[in-house]
């Protein structure tokens, strides 16, 4: 085993990454020391990146998507979650959030992405200066959380790193009480819209109508992950038209069963809940940062129409567990979902692809992955 | 019986009231003529004066809140909905919404309250003008339609009135998750506010905070229907504060459990989404017409929040047969909130009393009510 | 259009079929004369011929399942349920269920399947004499009931013939709890088994278990049709062998998460409930007459096992209406459930072919269907 | 504070208990020593005491129904579960369970009473013998496991004592589906069915029926516990008299919404599910070992009964966070379920009151409860 590692470490908001190294620790009982294979980039690491995220301190490694080989097992880990056997060796994909299991939200609420004395990787430091492989921006990443779950897997990093935004998507359908032969609407064409999108589909949605774009690749990717049709924003303008094109698809026009926000735009709140059918089902599950209000009206937005608005914030244990055997039945081309496969130390310069209408390397992005490669 | 019937007409919106006499239906089989005894006047019963509510046609015969004897029965109805034995001379509450039964929202959504092919006393003519007495603001009500479901009674006429505003208590509490033990708040002062109020706490809320007022006697009247903790709008007028202060009465300052918006107001359901604790439910029952917008926030209020937020229109048929051995159980003074009976010909004064601060007779009403007598 | 129509009748239990010929009537108001072009043959029918189901009126004209084109069209009758307009020669599929829409089972339990005052085609008489087209079993059927839902589609009939099991199966999943990423158990091998696992694995079952066959053919048809893996209790005869190979495809060995009982035979829930996982669902609905008892340990097999059992009672329209376009997106060779198609003739000898181990003109039957040509 | 503390142990099944004394612990960090009051007698204890329960190791220090004060706190606790402040020498309840908060049952099923990688006082040896107070058959126990969660409180111990029960049941109706105005049957006058009776009364049914005894005491204590109509099955005992009777006081006999079975009978499955209504709710609360087998109909009992029949299992911490302020609040006589109050020495009489008609000292038992008093 190596004996050194590299880490990406952001300084300050809007800072500079810079590739460290640091002698690699020797796991304790119940760790587990990972050499990363492949990290996701998320929108949230952007606003991270930005300072846009209240509560987090910087110096910083972020990455919180990330599948990797086992470099070295603490004593006492024989298995993984769910109690197939790991070895040194064995690719594993790391469930970043650690729920606490003791606090109101874990054993009350039953919600364990509100708990708030949990840890996750990518999103803190542990706190003890020895050892910095606390997130996915780097080259090994020490589990040295006892609670951590680590999932098995022979599936390819480019699938494998998907798990974490099915694991957003499978706790935003477990809210939406969506049902056989439903129509749902998809807003955002970003990995939490499409992740969504499967997930609807696979859960028996028989129509998807996806709003997004607004470029023809991102409508291509809609139609290959599932969407029976899609509109594109930068094509159909005006909300009141795309409004009444949904309607226009369903029964007598009363518009669509569940609606999923995952645009992270506040207007997009006031027009899906237009599109929205009554008694039906609204899930926001795209506003992962503070980006503005919307105005509402009780009466005609909820009240009257006798809706279910679901607020669905992150992704718990449940949606990797849940999400692995769906990956693995490879049911959509998730790896084409994987624009860009970069070294760590291009960093930089993807922190501002969103900046530059998502382009990079002359080509649109939509997931882009880190690997553990420095050059 | 009697050969004529008065029946209050509303001309146009805000318009006048005239007492008009009509000769009395004999009643086909399967329908029941009501000798009305006491009716309600509600919120919606002035939206509708003052022609705030979308879909309803003027002459018209306002009233959906009442409780009459049998005048006459039709042909082949011999038991009320839940199977009791009724005669004339018995005293029945009418429900006055009659779902069609058969069409998507009957059927499929299962949400009978949206149902746009149904019929609802007080809310619509019949469509046939040889007879009038289609709402409860009048000496008799024609029960024409087939489905109507009507309950016997043996209630005292103060608290049998009140069943219609019990039902609408009961879907905003099935919609609201409510466990016991719960820290539950409600907004609103008012009949649905305090209905609510009773609903929570016969449901099993451990602790109930009720904000409203602005006058004493509703603090008075809150306090007397269950609240465990009251807080006065016209004392406490910051919202920042109330929110602190209901945070302060719940675990670890987390938020109350449950939110029952029945204030009406716009900015309501802002500070209601404050003082409630991520993954909470929040239900709005109060807007029952459209009084304006409010600005939320969708990472804030609904998204990192994981809240469920549930729009409950009206009340089902459900509601009615459940509220009733709620009433007869009689462990609120529900007759209380009975502030008025006034004969019909008062309602002219009636819609004008929330324009004059509630004051009528030199009394601040609650729920007013109008009997059968003219004079 | 003819003048007569050809009739099915069976004059009692066990007795005889006999084709009589009968005026067919004109549409009243609100009613639709269908020409019968195809209709299933049902397990139920089966016990009906028997005598076997209690409330049933002899002589009668069973079949409960069928698609047809429009004959005549009554007055008022427009568009099918779901708005699309019908004129004379569409095809459409009845919904043979005909909930009152009014009573405590419909309005406040809201479970249509067992309300007792509504009306079936195909399991009772209309109760006047004059006509006799009341169940799929004839040339025509007239649905002289007004709230009869009928759904227009260009399905293939023997497609559109097994929307009827698909209500069922969808009936039951909606009260499976289901969630995406599940193991699911299929207990039975006939059209409600298979009805049920395509149900299942639309709503996302990761991996489905069928126990049933015990022919090859039907095994064939259970892997055609979904499943995952398969075991035929003609080659694993002992209950224990088979509940610990479905634990053994488990997670850590706890059982399937969902087991849908599809047999029909007492036994198999007892052995459904050994192979469930603790905390999971347990559906119930192969059961459609009485065909014996089971024993069962509270402790082990419900208490201690923290399980929800669901009875889960014949398809609501809701089943109709939602899985039509699941049929219409033809995941599965669904034609192929349907092994006979035969005369009205004949159907004497269809009631005999399960005691003749299923077999019908030197061939294995699954879904034996009946056309309205006579010969 | 003491130097020891005693406890007493149980050999094995049918054994003798011995009161020993062991040095005290000095509670490491996390942990808490608590000086125990008042423990009460479960049927479970019973149980265990006859060695009926698999997977306890002897000898053992049983109890895990217990209030105390703590005696000595491990460096780092200040609060209890809710954040109130605690110090030496408050009273708190202790959750007996400990769920681990990281297996599959806790985080994907979310069922924490079907973990089996946790703690629970009274059922377990902590696996160290160097220490004894692992149960609250003692002077003092030693909360050694640093999830375990206490609850500050000022009830009397007569009444605190209680929560434990009170969680299950809890529990119970957590899974009931109860409305508001539901008929409820209670099957069962222990400690289980009474609480379950007050639990569900609380969370709003209008109609408890009561069936149990047999001693006219029992009786007594569920009149004082919220029964409306009790029925003595030693007076009444044909079972289908006793369906007939509970039928005869719902909606048109079609018999009660929710049945708890808390008899702990297996017959008593059978007649419960034989006077719910179709649709209903049948919870299975009352087998806490394996007491013999039932014979059901799928058909009568199950499918064509549409019914929901939910296991619940054991008490949650989340039943003991609801049931607090619920105790609190002292709507009904709780202190009156504690029929003695006897020193640890006289438990091996206690383990034979159920054999003797539970009558102890003359007395009959319901709730047996020891002191940590040795004399």
């Amino acid at each position: 085993m190596a004996r050194k590692g590299v880490v990406a470490v952001l300084d300050r908001p809007e800072g500079k990454y810079e590739l460290k190294e640091y002698p690699l620790p020797d796991p304790a009982p119940g760790t587990v020391l990972i050499k990363q294979e492949l990290g996701g980039v998320c929108g949230t690491d952007i606003h991270m990146y930005h300072g846009h995220l209240p509560g987090i301190t910087y110096p910083i490694c972020l990455g919180h998507e990330f599948v990797g080989r086992i470099a070295a097992l603490g004593k006492g880990i024989t298995t993984d979650f769910l109690g197939k056997a790991v070895k040194e060796g064995d690719r594993v994909i790391v469930v970043p959030g650690v729920g606490c299991g003791k606090c109101y939200w874990c054993e009350i609420a039953k919600t364990p992405t509100t708990c708030e004395e949990g840890f996750a990787y990518g999103f803190f430091s542990d706190g003890n200066k020895e050892y910095h492989f606390t997130g996915g921006y780097a080259g090994y990443v020490y589990l040295h959380h006892p609670r951590t779950a680590i999932l098995k897997t022979d599936l390819p990093l480019e699938v494998g790193v998907l798990l974490e935004p099915i694991s957003v998507a499978l706790h935003a359908v477990s809210r939406s009480n969506i049902q056989l032969g439903d129509t749902v609407v998809i807003q955002g064409s970003g990995a939490v819209g499409l992740s969504c999108q499967v997930c609807a589909k696979l859960a028996g949605a028989a129509k998807i109508i996806h709003i997004g774009g607004p470029t023809p690749f991102r409508i291509k990717m809609a139609k290959e992950f599932g969407a029976d049709i899609t509109i594109n924003i930068a094509e159909v303008k005006d909300p009141e038209e795309r409004i009444q094109m949904v309607k226009d698809k369903t029964i007598k026009g009363i518009g669509a069963d569940v609606v999923f926000e995952c645009a992270g735009a506040p207007q997009a709140v006031r027009e899906g809940l237009d599109m929205l059918r009554r008694s039906g089902t609204f899930v926001e599950v795209g506003h992962f940062t503070d980006v503005g209000e919307v105005s509402l009206n009780p009466f005609t937005h909820i009240c009257n129409k006798n809706v279910s608005l679901q607020g669905s914030w992150g992704g718990e244990v449940e949606g990797f567990v849940r999400g692995l055997p769906i990956l693995e039945k490879r049911q959509f081309p998730y790896e084409k979902l994987i624009t860009h496969k970069l070294p760590l130390k291009r960093l930089n310069e993807i922190m501002q692809a969103p900046d530059k209408g998502y382009i990079l390397d002359d080509k649109e992005s939509l997931k882009i992955t880190v690997s553990s490669e420095t050059s």
